[in-house]
């Protein structure tokens, strides 16, 4: 199966709108139970549907007796040498047998394969098997014999389906609802047997499952166990048919024995239950970290908004996964590194973090790098600093990093140290990066740490930094403790570290969204929706409507049709006034000299309305009148819009206005449904985020507008759902602290 | 000497004004010679100061007797079981034999050492020896006894000196003015025995050749030695008295042997030696690859005005490397595996680089990164693509990233296809990730690899993902071989390609600014100091005359003292005006109210002198008048100002101007000397680049001047040199192309 391009399909998710209590999931499924771990989101309202018709809750499938069935079919069993079939039988074989699985293997043209009898078809199956590994061609017309004879899993290793082009897309869809009307459940097709691999059964502690949706991907994870790291399960999960990665990721989730997951994703098939999927890890306080293909894919998706265009899907799946506390890696060695220190560390009990190394250069080298990435490296105060100088020479360095100069490692005075630090309650992880082996110095050492390891719940963390990687203090001393996490790049180390401590302060403060995401229609929604245009773009003073149905306050402003009208809009308005032409599928407005600004006269009112219709007319754009608007005073620029995402549907983008958007697309977004925390942790990431708060003797923003306007986007969105196509506010002008937010500029499509 | 803290001064540089032709460098060294390569830079002109009195060629130090000698004496010698320095006498005599070279030990207590005859003293060597190996605590009574036993080198151990803070800094002070009087060259103090380590000399090819400025750090690029990768020298520079690392630098940039020079560096002894070596590397088109700590301390050296905050002395360090093509790196891993590629390969042939794997989905994250990091992947034409399906199904991608689906590496078709994939001429660089091993498949593969390496000049690279590294395919087969690079992970192969064809485009195209340097005073150099005043912060109008004198455009404008002079001055300027307080140690004027634009009238005029000369009053600002400009229509705003650095003297720098300096710190520094294609560069470099092409409808901002202007900013930087201790155009108005720039205001300190 190596080499296989996975087709999974990014489904456009148009769910019903109908929002109504006491209505179920959508197809409920055999061998579901409630999960071993806290399954939450499952509380007493009978309402599991947001407004916007997406589920606020998933369902964890039950896959315990698909990873330990009791009884296994393999269909299209073979023996005979030299068939591919024949390998993989008794590969399936020998798991079934380190399982403790019964094997039925099925085969109308075989009595016995490997000397067990062979069935002449499903329905000759000697009792209802758990898990059906289907070795044949074409898996569809076998999936109702599955049902029929109760099988509760099949397996598919076949290709040829989504990942070969638009004619095996079709025949997926058809094995997709054939296993949907089944009630079986589906891993595959285009899977492979990394399910069935051969799992160490000698670790203990937290485990790593992994979740790949490529098998030669997952490899470097699964020999971890190798270094030993303990792997508990590997879900390949193909074309994704049926199973899909979030059904492993909310299951591993519920299992006691997994401390991790580790998952490579190339695409997801749904975003609301990937969201889900994630919001239980979070809940259950499972670390999920994850390589994500597609950082260059994001001119994919270009949408027709200026912020549609800035953020691209790649982007949005990076929202969502920042969201949920997901965290994002780019190397398999990374997500190797950082889901193992995840899996066995304990919760930190202190974020500071104390550098120790026999080398002045290795410790500043570090602490640069270590800071760099945010990690914080606390003084160590100066009575621990007079502690450590018993046994380090009074001109080194021991404030953090503790520089020891070599030698005190050699003798007793190294564990020593070692305890001291360890025992400042300002560190919660210590670190001694190595970055060469010197034995009579590094081999103590490393046992050294090994041993302070043992006696403190603290993190304890090397770098062996030696590329050769034989050396026994790394092979032996340091991979044979379960307590210390060891690496072999600094970058990796920070990384991990850096992920340890922002995933318990992530879900020690984690509050699912979906809590509060909204269920009912709110009022500003019947009002919103006699607004829309199917298959327009609305004029600006539409748009502009459409946000003051749901409280966003927009300029005083009216809509004229003759230049008297406008000259008396202008004094109920209040000079001086802003005067636009307003016409649907009208863009581009400044360039095409459709704006007039700082208006302070009856006669340049005048002057400006026929001048505006004149070009309106030259220009041959339709009108539906002239906006006679209130000027604002300049606050900050933002914009703020809505795209419609294929994974996710509709998502909230907030980006710095002006021409900051264009050229440094300094865009942020969020993946609804979010809360205001995660509204304003959106506004901390944008690079120019300074500007809210005030530069050059410009007073602060007003924030919490800003935020109030961005909660109020995101209701629109879920309200009008695939009605509104965009939604691009731009510019809002942020005034100062007190002052509210305003939105100069709307633009609105419905598809 | 593990963990010591090393002490390199960074000293001021400020050298003499003086400009006379004929001068000599300041000190010839005995044991000078023509480099091996070409030594670059030594031309017929007989002055080799530049403007501003720095050297603009350094003479390249002979150290073949340094690293190999032909008679070495020991200093301290001792056979004593239990001293220390038995070892390293054990060591040195090691070292000495491999070598080659005769060792004299010098003790006054003994008559043996180790069965060699032992000396009272240096007075008493057989042979004027090539190196001195200083075993004593204090090395500097030594010095001058070696200089008259005419030792070329000596070596100091001992530490104690300026690592140790104060009263160690004036001891090392004294050292290195003993050691400039004697003319031997000095390494240390507080190094280490690094240089005199065992080298593999088994391996051939090209070496690197290392620096380290802390022996630990060095460790694993010497380690790579175990890895089949060839190290010709290592140099620990320690505490640089007198050989600093820019000596080792451009001594090996003219060694033969030497592919590439890796090094460690946690501060530059002098700015100007640095560049120099560099551009000897550059010259003679020797990689060099760096890790330089300090990444977070920026903050440490803060400057008086806004651009020298906004870039601080990291910054300076990375574009002077930028700048001379130093390749710098973050891990010690990047530094090893950069290092290693770039000593090795060959000159590419073409930019492209294809990936290939024996999985789809590695395929598809290999790219994805690849790309992100600014590689560029061509797609193969249909000829291509048709031979490869010749051995590749025909539903697999083979467009690049070829994807071979696992089973064609296992047969005669795996060398094939990667013969084809070579024979492409768009490609350069054939890459191939195997993230887990798979012996049946990854064995054949590896050889496959290594087998067409061999028959090809183009660059194969293999990244071997799996974390545990003991494979027979890995340790034998793919490091058996020297033409192909192995890589653990996916990030350091993509650093270290995108760096090696980074360093060839560069090296080819490079063109020494040493050569073009200004090395006479200009006519504006004399208009300029007469405007100068010392300890003094110039008013806007005294800046703008020097701005003038440089030839940089500012506003037609007049200072005037009355209201009726300030009238005279606008009609003569041209209505609008803008008036502004004029005055030394006036900053802030916008915030203080100071400024008033769009004055269309005469009343406007004599209303504002009023108003300025009362607020200036109010705030008791001194002012030498009123300044009535030009006003300038809005071009795009930069900044471009020069900041004094400690290591490297006056920096220009350029940024984007208005809010965006201030919160997005989109500023760049060019460290002179730089020509018109390196300011280009610069420009490149910042973040908000599209705003001079022109946004929203814009004309494109007139590049040229803006060029323009920091070249002659940079020879304003260079021929005031210390006079100017700061300079601030904020903002310079950049026109529409054919237009030219305005410096609107300019602030300039005299130190």
């Amino acid at each position: 199966m190596l080499g296989s391009t996975h087709g999974t399909l990014t489904t456009h998710s148009r769910p019903a709108r109908v929002v109504a209590c006491g209505e179920q999931p959508p197809h409920t499924v055999h061998g579901m139970s409630e999960p071993h771990r806290d399954g939450g989101g499952q509380g007493a309202c009978p309402v599991d549907r947001d407004v916007s018709g997406r589920p606020l809750h998933a369902p964890v499938p039950d896959l315990d007796r698909f990873f330990r069935p009791e009884s296994v079919a393999v269909i299209g069993a073979s023996d005979s040498e030299g068939r591919p079939h024949t390998g993989i039988t008794r590969q399936l074989m020998a798991w079934a047998e380190r399982v403790g699985a019964r094997l039925h293997p099925v085969n109308p043209g075989r009595t016995q394969v490997f000397g067990q009898p062979c069935h002449a078809s499903v329905a000759d199956l000697p009792e209802p098997v758990d898990l059906a590994v289907l070795l044949v061609g074409d898996p569809l017309p076998v999936i109702e014999q599955l049902a029929e004879a109760k099988v509760k899993f099949a397996v598919a290793f076949a290709s040829g389906f989504a990942e070969t082009g638009e004619r095996g897309a079709a025949a997926q869809e058809r094995l997709a609802e054939a296993v949907a009307r089944s009630g079986l459940r589906l891993l595959g097709p285009n899977t492979n047997l990394n399910a069935f691999e051969k799992f160490r059964t000698d670790l203990d502690g937290p485990a790593i499952a992994l979740i790949t949706q490529s098998g030669h991907q997952g490899r470097p994870v699964f020999s971890l166990q190798e270094l030993g790291i303990r792997l508990s399960h590997w879900a390949p999960t193909g074309n994704e048919a049926d199973l899909e990665t979030a059904d492993f990721l909310s299951y591993f989730a519920t299992r006691p024995e997994v401390g991790a997951i580790a998952a490579y994703v190339e695409g997801l098939k749904d975003g609301r239950s990937f969201l889900l999927a994630a919001d239980r890890a979070a809940r259950n306080k499972v670390p999920v970290v994850a390589v994500k293909v597609g950082r260059t894919e994001t001119g994919a998706r270009t949408a027709a908004s200026h912020t549609g265009k800035l953020t691209g899907a790649d982007e949005v799946v990076d929202a969502a996964m920042r969201q949920f506390g997901v965290i994002r890696v780019d190397g398999l060695d990374e997500l190797q590194d950082t889901a193992a220190l995840l899996a066995r560390a304990r919760k930190p009990t202190a974020e500071g973090v104390a550098v120790y190394s026999i080398s002045g250069g290795t410790g500043a080298h570090f602490s640069d790098l270590a800071t760099a990435a945010g990690l914080r490296l606390p003084t160590l105060g100066p009575a621990k600093q007079a502690e450590l100088h018993q046994w380090i020479p009074e001109y080194l360095h021991v404030a953090n990093p503790v520089d020891n100069g070599g030698h005190p490692v050699g003798d007793w005075r190294g564990r020593k140290i070692l305890d001291a630090i360890l025992a400042d309650p300002a560190i919660g992880v210590l670190i001694c990066p190595i970055t060469g082996p010197f034995p009579p110095m590094s081999d103590k050492l490393a046992q050294d740490l090994v041993d302070a390891a043992e006696q403190t719940d603290k993190l304890v963390c090397v770098v062996w930094g030696s590329p050769v990687g034989t050396e026994d203090a790394y092979r032996r001393t340091l991979l044979g403790s379960s307590r210390v996490a060891t690496f072999r790049t600094f970058a990796n180390c920070i990384t991990a570290v850096r992920a340890y401590l922002d995933h318990h302060r992530f879900v020690d403060g984690y509050r699912s969204p979906f809590d509060d995401a909204p269920r009912v229609l709110s009022p500003s929604a019947r009002k919103a929706q006699a607004l829309m245009r199917p298959g327009q773009q609305l004029s600006e003073h539409a748009a502009k409507q459409l946000l003051r149905a749901y409280g966003i306050r927009v300029p005083r402003e009216q809509l004229v049709t003759s230049a008297a009208a406008a000259v008396r809009a202008a004094s109920l308005v209040g000079y001086p006034v802003v005067m636009k032409a307003s016409g649907p599928q009208l863009a581009h407005k400044t360039e095409l000299g459709l704006v007039k600004v700082q208006l302070t006269s009856a006669s340049q009112v005048r002057d400006a309305y026929r001048e505006l219709t004149d070009i309106a007319r030259y220009e041959d754009v339709p009108l539906d009148g002239v906006l006679v608007c209130q000027m604002i005073e300049r606050g900050v620029e933002m914009v703020v819009g809505v795209t419609q995402d294929s994974l996710f549907g509709p998502t909230v983008t907030v980006g710095l206005g002006g021409v900051l958007v264009e050229v440094l697309r300094d865009v942020v977004v969020g993946v609804p449904p979010f809360g205001e925390d995660q509204a304003r942790a959106m506004l901390d990431e944008l690079r120019g985020r300074a500007l809210l708060d005030g530069v050059r003797g410009a007073p602060p923003a007003d924030l919490d507008a800003l935020v109030e306007t961005v909660l109020r986007v995101q209701r629109m969105a879920l309200e009008l759902g695939d009605d509104l196509a965009e939604l691009d506010i731009n510019p809002l002008v942020v005034l100062p602290r007190g002052q509210g937010a305003v939105a100069l500029d709307a633009l609105a499509v419905c598809p």
